[in-house]
């Protein structure tokens, strides 16, 4: 699959909602996780900064959180986006979810210097809630499963 | 309580244990959380910088994990310190953890401009192995609810 060249839900979300340190296509600082279709499935592709550090030749496990975190948010938008007869590319903006809940757990030390891929799989709750499910894996070896639940955006979160 | 003067336990790992990009004090790059006694509980204070945003004038969830992150090793690091005898100061190298899980429940989308603080109630599950609950507030609001289980720091951690 050429699922590098398949746009990504963050390279759609309106301008104002581009600003996440985690995903945001706008946000200079920040990890700019990109999550994508891969059949089914969601796929967010990341190789951390060797500052990512948590003991010297292991990822830092804040960052692996926040690529879950953050695949979260993006394969509940793909899903609802789906649900409601879109596919990146054709024009409509994605909702934007933010997370409810986020569980990781660290299976196993995290190599540096190895892009990381978390695998989604992802369940409807009701239309505005949805559990993503991921698997992280560095290479062939899965390091991390982590749950997000994602909430479409509550109207707490407009600007004033 | 002077909190803020008192030694971190971040402040006192090894040096080969202090390039964590959440609390090592070595990472120029890292977020520098510092975590320390409260009484019984410990206490972590960070303020996200204006880049940390998840939709603009509210926190990014990631960084909020990572505060609890650190803040859930550092307070079982304190807290076996604490029983073998030392407190912060008395030149005796704390424990270092590592994470086996991390939950977060986010309660409210966080400002951004505001400190944050996160409080933590400690429970030994083994003397390797601990919870720790936290609470993080920012200001007098309480913004999310996390737990860590935090094991002291494997040998497949050790650099070859």
């Amino acid at each position: 699959m050429q699922e590098k060249e398949a746009l990504a839900v963050q390279d759609l979300y309106a301008d104002e909602f581009s600003w996440c340190y985690g995903c945001g296509r706008l946000n200079e600082h920040g990890h700019h996780f990109k999550t994508r279709w891969h059949g089914d499935h969601t796929v967010t592709t990341y190789t951390p900064s060797s500052t990512h550090t948590a003991i010297p030749g292991f990822v830092y496990g804040g960052v692996i959180a926040s690529m879950i975190d953050c695949h979260g948010t993006g394969s509940a938008s793909l899903a609802l986006y789906r649900k409601n007869g879109h596919e990146p590319g054709d024009g409509a903006e994605p909702p934007r979810f933010v997370t409810a809940s986020l569980n990781v757990n660290f299976v196993k030390p995290t190599p540096q210097g190895v892009e990381l891929r978390a695998l989604g799989t992802i369940h409807e709750i009701h239309p505005k809630k949805w559990q993503v499910e991921a698997e992280v894996y560095a290479d062939d070896q899965l390091v991390a499963r982590g749950e997000v639940i994602a909430v479409v955006m509550p109207s707490t979160f407009a600007q004033k």
